[in-house]
C-alpha cells in the first residue's frame, strides 16, 4: 500500500502541470483526493464548531463556580474578534510586501547577473552566446525541478485554481506551506531568467497560501479562523492583495481580483481587500524609498505624459482601433495558449519522452526563447537586451522616437536606443518585437514553472500600442490640428492604451484600465484607455474564453462555466430537460439490502431520503459516508461479535466476571479499534485530526503506522467484500464530476476491516459461511436512521426553473447538486455536471434528456412526452393524494410561483 | 370611493417626503399598496411568459405551412437579442448624458442669473439682499411644490429607494415618466437656487428611471425586456451610469454605484455598467468640447499638482489625521441629518402647521441659508458668493494662501480672492465655511426637493483638507526636509484627500477615492487618499449608519440591514432562535372552515401547506390571494347560483331551452361579472391589464366606472362579510413588514362582491338565512386544491442554520421569508422582519424568542427550554416515524449538515 501510495502521489503530481496530464485516469483519482481532502474538511469544521460547546459544556458542569471568568473570557473572546480582521489584514499585507520587495530585489539581482555576464565576455561571441543562453537554463531547470520535487501544484499560474476554490470546492495542497515555498523560490528563478514570464497570477497564489498559512497561524490563538466562509472572505481579499502588492496598484489589484475569481461578490467583503492591498501596496512601496531606489512614493512605471492636452478627440479612433485589434490578439493569444498545451499532449511519442526527462522540455524552451533574443543574433531586431521593465519604460516615454527618425536625439537614454538600428525602421523592429514576443509568451506560459501570463500580454500590447502610436506621429508630424496650438501626438499614451487593452483582451476583465492608472501614476487618458479596454473586451470576449478559464478547461477543474451574455437561448431550457430522472433514494422503510444496493450502484455523493416508493416525498439527503457508516455499523465485525457475545452470555448464562487473561488482549483491541473508527467517521462527535489538508496517503504512513499493512482486495474474503472494496470503475469513468466527491469514503471503511482482520483469532470464532449467512440475515432488517445525520434540507429547484436561474442559484449559493421536486415529491436530481454540459451545450451525454431550445414554447401538454415514460411512471407512484397532482393544463403556474419561490 | 381614494392618495404622498411621514398607518396603506402592484407586477410577468408561447403554438396550430417563417423570426429575435443590450446600453448613455449635460447648462444659467441680479442692484444693500435671497426661495418652492404635485416620490436622494428596489422590492411609482420630469425638473431648480444641494444621488434615481423608461419603450419592440432579472441587471447599470455621467467618472461611478447599492453583486453585470458608464461620460465630455468650454476631453475639476514629488512620506501622519477626523465628521453628519428629520417629526404642532402650509419648511430653510451666505453680510466670512463648483476650483488650487499671507500674490483669480478677508485669517475664514456649511448641508439635504448630499458633503471635506493643508504649509514654510531639494507642501493635495474621505465617510464606500482620481484627473496621491478614505470609513463605519441607510430606516423602507463587520457574537444565533414557531398551515383535509379562519387569523403572505397535521412535512406554500380565490369561488355567489340552477333543473327536470326574457339580463351579467373576475385573479390564464405601475386606484376611477359603487362595509350583509371586509387592524400593527405584501389581496375580492350585489336581484331567490346555512355547509367540504396554484419549494431552512448564513441567503435570493423545516417537518418560520430584529438587536418583539447570545453554547439537550412548551407540542405531532426524530443529542450534526446543504 505505501508502495502504491508514492506511485500514485507521483503520477498525481503530473495532473497538476499543464503539459503533464498525460492521461485521464489520473485526474480521476486526484478529483478524488480533493474530495477526500474536503470531506476531511468538512469533519474538521464540524468538530471546531463543536468543540467550544463541547469545552464549555465540560467547563460549567465542572466547576459552576468559576461561571463569571468563563463569562470574562466569552467576552475577551468577542473583543478581540473585532480587531483580529484588522490584525490578519495588516499582517497579510506586511507580509506580501516583504515577500513581493525581496521578490523584485532578487529578480533585479539575477538580471543584473546575466547582462554582466553578458557584457564581461563581450570578446567571444560564442562565449557570450553560450553564458546568455545556459543562464536562463539553469534557472528554467532548477525552478522547474524545485517546483516539481517540492508541490507540483505550484506551477502555472494559480489563478484558475483560486477561483476554482473561492467557488467552494477544495483543492488537494493547494494551500500549504510547501508550495508556498515551491512558487516563491521557482518564481524568482523563473522570472529572473529573463523570459517572458509575469508574477502576477503567482502572486495572487502565493497571497492566497500566505493568508491560509496565517489563518492557519491565527487559529492556535484565537477561534474564528476555522469557519470556512471566513477563510473564503480572507481568501477574497488576499486575491486583491496579490495583485495589489505586485503591481502597488491597490485599486486595480482589489477590482482585477473580484473579475478574475468572483461569480458572485459580496460587496461587504470590499473593504477587507481594498485595506489589506493599500496596506500591502503602501509597504511596497514605502521599502522602495528607504532602500533609497526612490524619493517618495509614486507610481511604478511613471509616465509624464502633459496634463493639459492629453490626446485630441480626433485621435479617437486610432485608439479605439487598439482596442479592437487587441481583442483579436488576446483571443488569438488564449487560443495559441491551448493549441501549444493540447499539441503537446497530443503527441503520444513527445508525451512519453517529455514524461520521462521532465526537465527537457523547459530546457529546450528556454534554448529556443533565449537564442532568438540573444542581442549580437536576431536579439538586435526585437531589442533581446532589455529586460520586461525596461522595455515597458521605453515604450512609455513620452517622447516620440519616429520624428526625430535617425537622428542622435533618439539616443537620450539607454533603453530608447534599444529600438534603434542602423539597417532597420523603428516600425519593422517593433512589428518583430510583437510577433516574437506574441508566440514566445504564449509558449513560456506553459512552462511547469510558477508564472503568469499577464505581464508578457502587457509588454506586447504597449508594443503595439507604441507601434499605433508611432505611427500616427510619424502620419501627424504637427499633431492633429485644432485651434492654433500645436499638441504633437504622444506615442507614450497609445502605449498605455494598447497595454491596458490586449491585457483584458486576455484576461477578460475590464480592471486592466485601472491598473494601467495605478502603475503609469497618471488617469489622463481614462477615456481612450476605457474605450479600447471595453472594446477589447466584446472581440474577446465572444471569440474565445479569457485565459484563466481556458486553463481551468485544460486542467478540467471543477468550476461551473459562466452563462455568456448574448446566449439567451439558453432561456428556454428548464431544469426538466438536464435533470437526471432516475434518482437513486431510500426510504423510511429500507432495509439494509436497498442500502448495500445503493451503494453498489450509485455514485452519488448524497442519497435522497424520502418518506416511501409511493409518496416520493423528499424528506432529506443522507451522505453517503453515513449509509457505509450504518451498514458497515450494522454488518460489521464489531456487532458481530456483540451478536456472539449476547449468544454465548445466553449460552453461559451466569459468569460474574471475565477472566483476568482474555481481559488484557480484549483491551488491547478496543483501544486499537477506537482509532480506525475514529478515522471512518462512523462516531462523528468524536475530535478528527485536524490537518485536513495533508494528504490522506501520507497521513497513513506517518500517524497510522500500528494498523497499516499491505493489503489487497483478495485479503478480505468476506460476503461484503464486493461492497467494501470493488469500486465501479466503467461508472467512475462516467460520472466523472460526481465520482470526484465520492469515491473517498471507501477508504476508512477498508481500512476498519483491515484493521480488523489484523488479529482474526480474536473471538470470532464463526466460519465464514456463518459470517455470510448472518450478514444476509441482517441485511434484510429495516434500516434505523437513528444515529444517521440527515440534512434535512437539501436545496430543491422546481421542474420549471430555467436554466439561468438555476445558473444563479448554483454560483450564489456554490451548490454542487439539488433535487427537483413537484410539491414536495422528488422527481430528479441535477448536479453541477449536468449544468455544466447544458451550458456548454454538449447536451448528449447518457441520462441526460435533449430537448430543443423550442420546446417550452410548445402545449405544455405535451412537454413532457420526450421524458414521458419516466415520468408518468414516477407520477404512477403518487396516487395516495390524487387530487393533489398538478393539473398538466396549468404549467405556467408552476413556472410562476418558481420565480415567487426566489 | 372615489374621494377616499384621493384622500388616501394625498396621504400617501407624505411617506415619500423624509418629513411628511407624520403617522404611521399611513405608511402601512402605502406599503399594502406597493405590494398590489407588485402582485400585478407579477401577475403580468407571468403573462408576458405566457403569452409568447400561446401566440406561437396558434401561430403552429393554424398554419403548419409557414413554420419556417416562424423559425426565421425566431432567429432574428434571438440575433436582435445579443445586440438589444448594446443598443440599450447606449442609448442610456446618450440620453443621460444629455440629461447631465443640459442640467448642468441650465443650473449654469440660474446661478449665473443670480449673480446677476445681486451685482446689478449693487447700489442698494437692502434690494441686493431681497433678490439675493427671494431668488433662491421662489426656485426652491418651486421645486418643492412642482415635486409635490407631479411626483413626490421625486424628492430626496432616490438612492435609498433604489438600493431597495435592486433588493427585488418593488416601490410604487418610483419608476413612472411622471417621477422622472419632477425629478429632472425639480432638480435643476434646486440646484440652481445656490443651497447646498448635490446632483449625484438624484441623477442615480434618474439613471433608473431612464433606464425604466427605456425598458418600456424597447418592449414595444422586443421581447426580452420583460423579463424582471434582466431589468433590474439594466437598473445596475443605470446606477453606474447615474454617477458616471454626473462626475464624468465612469470607473468611480460604476464602483460606487456597487457599493452603495448592492449587497452581492454579479460580476457578469460588471462590464454593462462600464460600458454605459464610459460611454455616457464620453458623451458628457465631448458635448462640452462641441460647446467650446473646453479643448479637448479632461476632467471636470481638473488639478496641477506636480507629478514628480506628490507629497513627502512625512506628510502621511497629516493625512491620516485628515482620514480619522473625517470618519468622525460623517458620522457626525449622517447623525445630525437624522435628529433634523427625527425632530421635525416629533414636534406635534410644528408638523401640523408644515403639513397644511406645504412650502413654508422649505421656503423656511432656504431664507435661513441664504441670508447666512449674503456676502455683504456674513457671506464675507465663508465665502458666499462662490458657487459649490468655484469653491471646490479654489480648493483644489495648487498654490498655497498662506505661504503668500495677504500678499497682492494671493490675488490672481477671481476664487481665491473669495477667501481673502481684510480683517479675518484665511483659517478663521475657513473654519467658518466648514462650521456654516455643515449644519446648512445636512439641513438643506432634509428639504423634500430632489436633491444629493454626496456633493455638500465633498466641498465640506474639501474644506477641512484645504484647512489642513494650509496649516501645514503655514507650519513647514519650506517644505517638509528631504535630500537637499525644497518641495513645498501642496494644500490642494490635502483638499483632494479631504474631500475624498468626508463623503466616503458619509456614503460608506471606498470609492470615492476613485471619484477623486477622476474628478482631478491625477492619480498621484492615491495612496494618502485610499489610506485616509479606508481610516474614514473604519471611523465612520463604527459609529453611524451611512447616509443612504440612515434614510432606509428614517423611511423605513423595505429593506435588510447589513450584518457589520465585528459583530461575530450574531453568529451566535441561530434561526431557532428567531423564528415564530406558530406557523399558520393547511393540510391536504383541511376544509374549507379551516381556510377561512386562517385567513381570518393570519396575515402571512403565503400559507405553508402540509400533508397533515400529524405529519406536518412540508408540501409547498400557498399564495394567500389563490386561498381566497379557492375560498370565494367556493362559497361565492356564481357556485351558489349554479347550485340554486343545478337545483332548479332537478325541479323542473326536462326545460329545453331558456326564456329570452331572461337571457337579456343573463348575458349581461356575465359579461360584466368576467370583467371583476379578472381583477380578483381567479382565472389566472387571462391577461390582466398590462398597466401595473399606475396606482391601483386610478385604475379604479377610469377603467372600472361601470361597476364603482361607492360602498361600505355594512353593504354586504351576509356571513362571510367578516372575511371579505373586515381587517385584523391591530396584528396590521404588529405585523408591519408581513403585511406591508398581503393586505391589497382584500381588495379585488370585496369588488366582485360589490358587483354582484348591484343587481341583487338577479335570479338569486334565497334568504339571507338559506344563504347563510348554505355556506355553512360548503364550508365544511374539504378543499379540492386542484385549480390552486402551490408553490412545491418554497426556501427551507434548518433550525440550526446561523443568523449569519441566513442573512446570506436572504440577501442572496431576495427572500421574504422562508420555512424552517426538520426533515421535512415545518417547525418555523422566518421572515425580513424577524430577521432585520435579529440584527438589529432590539430582539423583544412579540412571537419572537429572545436567547442570550451564548445560548448555542449552551448543552444542545437545553437549548430548547425557552420554547418547549411550543416544540414539544410540534413533536408529539410527530410520532409516526418515531424512529426519523433527531435524536437531542445529535444537533450539533444538523448544523454540520446545514453546511452541507449550501
Amino acid at each position: 500500500m505505501a508502495v502504491d501510495g508514492t506511485e500514485q502521489r507521483a503520477l498525481q503530481y503530473e495532473q497538476t502541470l499543464m503539459y503533464g496530464r498525460y492521461t485521464q485516469e489520473l485526474g480521476v483519482y486526484a478529483r478524488e483526493e480533493a474530495a477526500r481532502i474536503r470531506e476531511d474538511g468538512r469533519h474538521r469544521r464540524f468538530i471546531s464548531e463543536r468543540s467550544p460547546s463541547i469545552k464549555l459544556l465540560e467547563y460549567e458542569k465542572g466547576r459552576c463556580v468559576k461561571c463569571r471568568i468563563c463569562a470574562v473570557h466569552c467576552q475577551r473572546f468577542l473583543m478581540s474578534r473585532v480587531g483580529e480582521d484588522w490584525i490578519f489584514l495588516i499582517l497579510l499585507g506586511l507580509v506580501m510586501a516583504l515577500v513581493s520587495f525581496v521578490m523584485d530585489f532578487c529578480i533585479a539581482l539575477l538580471l543584473q547577473a546575466q547582462k554582466w555576464m553578458y557584457g564581461g565576455l563581450d570578446s567571444n561571441v560564442i562565449l557570450q552566446y553560450l553564458a546568455w543562453v545556459t543562464y536562463p537554463v539553469v534557472l528554467i531547470s532548477f525552478s522547474a525541478g524545485f517546483t516539481h520535487i517540492v508541490a507540483p501544484q505550484a506551477a502555472g499560474s494559480g489563478i484558475p485554481e483560486m477561483k476554482t476554490i473561492l467557488r467552494g470546492v477544495v483543492l488537494k495542497e493547494y494551500l500549504t506551506l510547501k508550495t508556498f515555498v515551491a512558487k516563491v523560490v521557482g518564481l524568482t528563478c523563473a522570472l529572473g531568467s529573463g523570459l517572458p514570464l509575469g508574477k502576477e497570477g503567482p502572486f495572487v497564489h502565493i497571497a492566497s497560501l500566505c493568508a491560509a498559512l496565517l489563518c492557519k497561524f491565527m487559529s492556535f490563538f484565537g477561534g474564528i479562523y476555522e469557519n470556512e466562509s471566513r477563510n473564503i472572505e480572507m481568501l477574497a481579499a488576499a486575491c486583491a492583495v496579490g495583485v495589489g502588492c505586485c503591481f502597488a496598484a491597490p485599486i486595480g489589484g482589489v477590482l482585477f481580483s473580484i473579475e478574475v475569481t468572483s461569480t458572485f461578490f459580496a460587496v461587504r467583503n470590499y473593504w477587507r481587500g481594498f485595506f489589506a492591498a493599500t496596506f500591502s501596496a503602501f509597504i511596497f512601496r514605502v521599502l522602495a524609498v528607504w532602500n533609497r531606489d526612490e524619493e517618495t512614493i509614486t507610481a511604478l512605471f511613471k509616465t509624464r505624459f502633459r496634463l493639459d492636452f492629453p490626446f485630441d478627440l480626433q485621435e479617437l479612433p486610432a485608439f479605439a482601433v487598439i482596442g479592437i485589434a487587441s481583442g483579436f490578439g488576446g483571443a488569438l493569444f488564449v487560443y495559441l495558449n491551448r493549441l501549444i498545451v493540447q499539441f503537446m499532449r497530443k503527441q503520444k511519442t513527445i508525451n512519453k519522452f517529455l514524461m520521462k526527462k521532465r526537465l527537457l522540455y523547459p530546457a529546450l524552451v528556454t534554448v529556443l526563447i533565449s537564442t532568438l533574443s540573444f542581442p549580437p543574433g536576431f536579439g538586435q531586431f526585437m531589442a533581446g537586451q532589455l529586460t520586461q521593465k525596461e522595455t515597458l519604460v521605453s515604450f512609455f516615454d513620452n517622447r516620440t522616437w519616429t520624428k526625430q527618425g535617425m537622428t542622435e536625439d533618439f539616443n537620450y537614454d539607454i533603453h530608447s536606443a534599444a529600438w534603434k538600428h542602423p539597417q532597420a525602421n523603428v516600425f519593422v523592429i517593433l512589428v518583430i518585437f510583437i510577433v516574437m514576443k506574441f508566440w514566445m509568451s504564449a509558449l513560456a506560459t506553459t512552462l511547469p514553472v510558477p508564472c503568469g501570463a499577464f505581464m508578457p500580454v502587457f509588454v506586447i500590447g504597449a508594443a503595439f500600442g507604441r507601434l499605433v502610436g508611432e505611427s500616427m506621429a510619424a502620419w501627424f508630424p504637427e499633431g492633429i490640428n485644432t485651434d492654433g496650438t500645436i499638441y504633437p501626438i504622444v506615442p507614450g499614451g497609445y502605449a498605455v492604451v494598447g497595454a491596458a487593452a490586449l491585457s483584458g483582451a486576455v484576461t477578460h476583465t475590464v480592471s486592466t484600465a485601472v491598473i494601467v492608472f495605478e502603475l503609469t501614476g497618471q488617469i489622463s487618458h481614462i477615456l481612450p484607455i476605457m474605450i479600447a479596454v471595453i472594446l477589447a473586451n466584446a472581440v474577446a470576449q465572444s471569440l474565445q474564453p479569457s485565459i484563466y478559464d481556458s486553463i481551468i478547461r485544460i486542467k478540467k477543474l471543477p468550476y461551473l462555466p459562466e452563462l455568456g451574455w448574448g446566449h439567451h437561448e439558453k432561456y428556454n431550457i428548464r431544469v426538466e430537460d438536464i435533470m437526471v430522472r432516475n434518482v437513486r433514494y431510500i426510504t423510511l422503510n429500507s432495509t439494509y439490502r436497498d442500502l448495500h444496493e445503493i451503494l453498489l450502484i450509485a455514485n452519488l455523493k448524497t442519497v435522497a431520503l424520502v418518506e416511501s416508493a409511493e409518496s416520493m416525498i423528499l424528506l432529506g439527503s443522507i451522505e453517503r459516508a453515513q449509509l457505509q457508516a450504518l451498514l458497515s455499523q450494522h454488518v460489521g465485525r464489531e456487532r458481530r461479535l456483540e451478536f456472539i457475545r449476547d449468544a454465548e452470555r445466553k449460552r453461559v448464562s451466569v459468569v460474574s466476571t471475565p477472566s483476568s487473561e482474555e481481559g488484557g488482549p480484549k483491551v488491547n483491541h478496543e483501544v486499537r479499534f477506537q482509532i480506525s473508527t475514529e478515522e471512518s467517521s462512523i462516531t462523528p462527535a468524536r475530535p478528527i485530526s485536524p490537518k485536513p489538508l495533508k494528504p490522506a496517503l501520507k497521513r497513513t504512513s506517518t500517524a497510522e503506522k500500528n494498523i497499516e499493512i499491505p493489503t489487497s482486495p483478495q485479503d478480505s474474503g468476506i460476503g461484503l467484500k464486493n461492497l467494501l472494496c470493488a469500486r465501479p470503475q466503467t461508472d467512475a469513468m462516467e460520472n466523472n464530476n460526481m465520482e470526484h466527491t465520492v469515491a473517498p469514503d471507501f477508504r476508512p471503511l477498508k481500512r476498519v476491516r483491515i484493521s480488523v482482520l489484523e488479529d482474526p483469532d480474536a473471538e470470532d470464532d464463526m466460519t465464514l459461511g456463518e459470517i455470510e449467512e448472518w450478514e444476509e440475515q441482517q441485511l434484510d432488517e429495516q434500516v434505523n436512521f437513528n444515529n444517521c445525520k440527515i440534512d434535512p434540507a437539501p436545496f430543491q429547484l422546481v421542474e420549471r426553473t430555467s436554466l439561468h436561474k438555476t445558473h444563479t442559484i448554483f454560483s450564489l449559493l456554490g451548490l454542487d447538486h439539488a433535487y427537483v421536486t413537484s410539491i414536495g415529491r422528488l422527481i430528479g436530481v441535477v448536479s453541477l455536471r449536468e449544468l455544466r454540459k447544458a451550458i456548454e451545450g454538449s447536451m448528449t451525454v447518457k441520462g441526460v434528456k435533449v430537448r430543443p431550445p423550442l420546446a417550452s414554447f410548445r402545449d405544455s401538454g405535451t412537454s413532457g412526452t420526450s421524458s414521458e415514460s419516466e415520468a408518468t411512471e414516477l407520477h404512477k407512484l403518487w396516487d395516495r393524494h390524487s387530487g393533489l397532482s398538478i393539473p398538466r393544463e396549468q404549467q405556467p403556474n408552476a413556472s410562476d410561483s418558481d420565480d415567487k419561490s426566489q
